[in-house]
């Protein structure tokens, strides 16, 4: 699952996804901005399980506080099925944002 | 602020919102569920900062597994102001899921 997320993240999330993980609210929200700032007209950010609280501040403090002529244009929630290492399946809540400026 | 809250769910909080703490997801299902069960056409999720990811697994829960004709109708983000007790202020986000049948 690690692997198959590394290799995910290495080359087929578009450029405009932003995927929240377990660092600081900060580090995503540069990726955000970044992506704006790159012409991107709008950024999707995807979240699941105990990180979704964590999308949810990413894109607060993007809109109010960095690109402030964005807005919330969409917001899905989702359960997806995840495989244990040892082969069971468990249900994650997953959350998309998009944000367009 | 604890004791705020607790005044809130005893007198204020209208029937149909169930506010999500920190107890196992399960326990806010059953709340939402019996709201429906004594004829809420509505119920609204409320949740911030950490427990915004257990807002989530509430409504996925009850709409997958136990309210299969509901459906999301409103989902809002935002951002509130907490005074804290030494008095300085943070900010934390807010997640407000409105479930139909």
């Amino acid at each position: 699952m690690a692997e198959e997320n590394a290799e995910k993240k290495d080359e087929a999330i578009p450029e405009n996804v932003v995927y929240i993980g377990k660092k600081p609210a900060m580090n995503y929200v540069l990726a955000v901005v970044t992506q704006f700032n790159n012409g991107a007209r709008n950024v999707i950010i995807k979240a699941r399980g105990n990180t979704i609280s964590r999308a949810v501040d990413v894109e607060e403090i993007t809109r109010n506080r960095f690109v402030t002529d964005s807005k919330v244009s969409d917001i899905r929630l989702s359960s997806e099925e995840l495989t244990n290492e040892d082969g069971t399946k468990s249900k994650v809540s997953a959350i998309q944002i998009t944000l367009v400026k």
